[in-house]
């Protein structure tokens, strides 16, 4: 079950980089104003002398990013509004306004009801209060299973933008707070089993203060782990045409996702590898950043090296 | 199972206002840019001297805005764009950037192939040149149904905004082009019978142009036909507190709809009121207005009179 369920979401990861590439390749761009198109966290539109605009959508699907069995539909909603906050935060910016589609059965047997919405909206808004944003519209729709789409609009000063193409050979590779926690957690709920994990699962929280921290500071490029630390190091490496060898043995995990982990007879650094949904940030930077940085909650994991011709982007050293 | 899924729809459309309202009354505002928020057929933001940014996320769902028996991926695609842009034409705007996010069966026994997702794209594609928007991100994501999210940027110069709440007392209400086509093709296509509105169902168009003339005309308000032309005048009314009559005979409709109303025993009257997706403009400007609006495809349908207590907001004269 596990491992055909980690299968299915490298397989689904894959097959999506292999389609973006094509909808990438063919997406005419009419606007100069566009600075960054399909393939970061955000696109990046210019529009003040200051600040560049950031602009995300993206889904949560029932089934897939939550499951109706153990989350509540506030927890529904929160994790809608950190997911999108955490896109802002890879770029270094901040989040400002949103718009919320919901897709529910409205009518069939399995129809949900007000109340649910309601409550779904209940977790937007107190996520949203968090953090300053401003719903502004969206709409319902009819469909068979919950899908929440949240679009985000936001702002990053000029000078602070972090972008994931601007990996440098040289840099060292960090990640922020602890990974796994929240494949560890869904991993509990998968089995009915209880343990500290599962609130990680259930309510994850993006790192917007440390991202504008660590952008002010001048990281070279950044991104959110929401689908696994090694798929997230392998986009950088792509964007910025460099490789990477992360040292699994240096992967912050915490006491209690190793103890969890340890409690199914799971492997925790197969977690924080390609465990999704952590929001933390992996990001890189030169040596001589460390000082400004090292007294952020983050890890150094790996560093990056010269592009070699055959040779897998990312090399995971156990 | 006509008038079933009339009420249907009537009843989600009552539902989805009545939700919404609670959501509007929730939601906080900060930031002082927001110029309009939930309520319109667009957010509206201010953003610089001369203009204001327009952004909307809006969803079409398998089943509800498109069938797979009978639409191509190419026209799901293209009608995900035409959709949004009619919510920027609504305002009186122009449309820049879109963000896409799929959701669709990727493992499943109903698994969709990416042939068919570069379909949906390619229409997205063709329909977004027409109108000069870039494609700046989305995602994809697994789902049991296809679920097409589209979030439109546009702006609209400052003094040509059209927005829902303006429309004044002894105005004249009119609408564009002919309204029930796109109802008057669905039904047929449930019947498993041909006619020329068919096509209006299937490839329906935004009147981006016209509402860009109508615009700088100066109407009062407008907003577009999208879920059936009785349902807009009312969201007029509301948002206005104004009440409006409406003379159903000189409702719009083209010949070939009436001829295929005829025909499948129908009343055509009922579809150009309560049928959506024309995405035709509707809008109310004063008889001064006239002499400088007439030249275009518009016609007058009735007029904006004082609220009364305890009656209906839109009364319909047949």
């Amino acid at each position: 079950m596990k491992n055909k369920s980690k299968d299915r979401s490298k397989e689904f990861i894959v097959r999506e980089t292999e389609i973006l590439r094509g909808i990438t390749e063919k997406a005419e761009l009419f606007s100069k104003s566009v600075v960054k198109g399909i393939g970061d966290d955000c696109a990046v539109l210019d529009c003040s002398n200051e600040y560049y605009q950031l602009a995300k959508s993206s889904t949560l699907s029932e089934g897939f990013h939550f499951n109706l069995k153990w989350s509540t539909p506030q927890q529904i909603g929160m994790k809608a509004i950190e997911s999108a906050v955490s896109d802002i935060a890879a770029m270094g910016g901040l989040p400002r306004y949103a718009l919320i589609s919901i897709a529910f059965p409205s009518f069939a047997k399995n129809a949900i009801n007000d109340k649910f919405i309601n409550e779904i909206y209940k977790g937007i808004n107190s996520a949203a209060k968090k953090y300053r944003i401003s719903i502004i519209g969206g709409d319902l729709t009819s469909s068979e299973k919950i899908i929440i789409n949240t679009s985000i609009i936001g702002l990053a000063e000029k000078g602070f933008l972090a972008l994931r193409c601007n990996a440098k050979i040289g840099d060292a590779v960090f990640c922020s707070g602890s990974l796994g926690k929240s494949k560890a957690g869904l991993e509990l709920l998968l089995r009915g089993m209880k343990g500290a994990s599962i609130i990680s699962h259930l309510e994850p929280k993006a790192r917007l203060n440390l991202s504008r921290n660590l952008a002010k500071a001048g990281v070279n490029s950044m991104i959110d782990v929401s689908d696994g630390a090694a798929f997230e190091i392998e986009k950088i490496c792509s964007s910025s045409n460099v490789r990477a060898v992360i040292y699994a043995s240096n992967l912050p995990v915490s006491k209690s996702t190793k103890k969890d982990a340890e409690r199914m007879g799971e492997d925790y650094i197969d977690f924080s590898l390609y465990g999704g949904e952590d929001f933390e940030l992996m990001f890189t930077a030169g040596k001589n950043l460390l000082p400004k940085i090292k007294k952020y909650d983050v890890t150094a994991i790996g560093k990056i090296v010269e592009r070699k011709h055959g040779a897998d982007v990312v090399e995971i050293v156990y």
